[in-house]
């Protein structure tokens, strides 16, 4: 993909590249981005087409509108109440969320406003996260009879068991705040330094080895599952391919020569 | 059960309920509440006796006197010591715990003072704690040779790794401050406000649909004992179920409508 | 071993005892501590050396010279870089962290200045840390092109995910009052109240039954690898058999006749 690049699927997300830094932008601001399965289509097709490219080193996921994102999209959902119509519905979210996990680039959560049920998901999802203070969070799915299950698989790998059942049982809104509190997000800082706050830690990480970020993003979620001997057999391997990597190398060394490393991502 | 109840289990444990909230009242006030086995026994009683009551949408775990619950009681377990009566013992209480756990009501421990070992371990079990500024919190049994070996299972669930040993292996007691740092209770209050508190939070909880809090409970402990695709896998499952369900359809149709639900509980 | 004993491993890692207390002293000071082969093997074989002993009931892990641990060698590696010694170097460092998490005894860190990767490991590894306001924790593989996939191993079981990866992408460096916050320490002093700090946690857990401790340390790592139906059958089978121990008898009788109990360790 070209250094500077924008690319739009179907519009319902957009995609612009630069400085090895590729950003997402949900876009349905109307519908506050609700997660219709047009718009999940339109997001996984974004995630596929950027997954293998080296140009990118990470990802931010932003938004569109008033609010980050709302969940699913509850009229598509009234208007196709039948099995199958929802069970491919939600396994294609949770395709969606999955892809994000397995993605080859580290992914930035930049929450501008609400996140809720399958947005706040998303928000689980991410590796990191910074948020504007009037970022707000919720699972609120109980409210409507339909309890947040499928956003409490990420939320409940975030943070404490007490925390997410709060957010699950109540439906409550949460601040900013509450959800630094309970390691739900990163960092959180004023509004109009949102863009700022992002772009510094994306660089940051875009300045590293794309193939360091792969291999130890893989690890890391790949090690979580297992018993801790376990992990620490298959990370050590992991540490060995990863030492003799040409950026390994080449990483070590600068160190050693107190000089900036060049990386060729092999 | 009618919508007003008062019930005794042996007088051990009190039960009342009223406005779709069940209060569980630990009630041996003079030995602190301490968990011989005819209390275990009244507890689990009282638990399974509302566990498939439709009435009953929350429920609260109180207790009478200075303290909220000592743990075991050691005079018992002294005059008992031979291996059939302790295992017995810890069976019943774990027992107890993990029908709190799988209990179709979400559960809210309202801790009003101190928690000791087995005690601790009930907060740590409860989906949700709110505690007055008064409340303490330890897992002592290291001073007496008696490692809490069984309340850290729920507690090491609950709280960092670190936090927890700090806990098991010094055998301080913590206040209540503490325990909301490192996330093993939701919500400190004034001693004045802890009715108020819990009052206000299980009303809220009791407003939702019991189907959907039912479903959604068993899920979330469900889905936290496996790998995220099969979590993902399963509670996608549990979603489409839910959706199905005449209070998803109630739910999403009041709130597209702008109206408050009437839950059938189907 | 004697109440009070020296003893250096190569002069790589130093062991002393009294009051019951070991400490082990990582002793490559200007080599920021770097875990070469030989610090390795010197610090697993003060580890096998006291995991008998009777006479100690809790190690204290500390380091001399500016830094407390800069992880690994990167000039040993740079002038070993082939995959035998590469393979071996990290299953020695993970054995060797594996034999923390065993050790019979507890272990403090005590962290007076940084810590980096396999250092910052070192701390994670341990059951508890107390560290000086001057202490700093970084996992900065990633600056080399050598992602920190084995101190992961460590951290991931400490802190949540979010607050993991920052470290992991980033490498920076940050604060003792961070590393609070996220969970990886439990107390930060101030750097003149270290001293003070750990012999008073550590004298305080030494005065505990080494068999009780023993046994509850055991129990902690292994049931959290389990569901929990089948932790509390295993955690409810291990306080029958710490039951049943003369410690355990003696602690009860001594705390309802209200004096000191005496531990026989059997």
């Amino acid at each position: 993909m070209h250094p500077e690049t924008t690319f739009e699927e179907n519009g319902l997300s957009l995609l612009s590249v630069k400085n090895h830094i590729a950003t997402i932008t949900l876009n349905r601001p109307k519908q506050y981005n609700a997660l219709s399965r047009p718009m999940i289509a339109s997001v996984s097709a974004i995630l596929d087409k950027i997954n293998g490219d080296k140009d990118i080193h990470v990802v931010v996921l932003a938004a569109n509108g008033p609010g980050f994102c709302a969940g699913h999209d509850l009229k598509e959902i009234r208007e196709n109440r039948n099995e199958n119509y929802i069970e491919a519905l939600f396994n294609e979210c949770s395709q969606m969320m999955l892809k994000i996990l397995k993605l080859n680039q580290p992914v930035i959560a930049k929450v501008h406003s609400i996140a809720t049920a399958a947005g706040c998901q998303l928000v689980a999802t991410c590796d990191l996260a910074v948020v504007s203070e009037k970022a707000r969070f919720a699972t609120p799915g109980v409210n409507i009879g339909l309890f947040c299950s499928t956003p409490m698989v990420a939320l409940s790998r975030n943070v404490s068991r007490k925390h997410a059942m709060e957010m699950l049982l109540t439906g409550d809104i949460f601040s900013a705040e509450h959800a630094l509190h309970i390691g739900l997000i990163n960092k959180v800082v004023q509004e109009d330094d949102l863009d700022r706050a992002v772009e510094e830690l994306a660089l940051k990480i875009a300045s590293k080895s794309l193939l360091t970020l792969s291999m130890g993003k893989r690890a890391f979620y790949k090690q979580l599952e297992a018993g801790i001997s376990d992990a620490y057999e298959y990370a050590g391997a992991v540490m060995c391919q990863n030492m003799m990597t040409r950026d390994a190398d080449e990483g070590i060394k600068a160190f050693l020569e107190k000089r900036q490393p060049e990386w060729t991502g092999i």
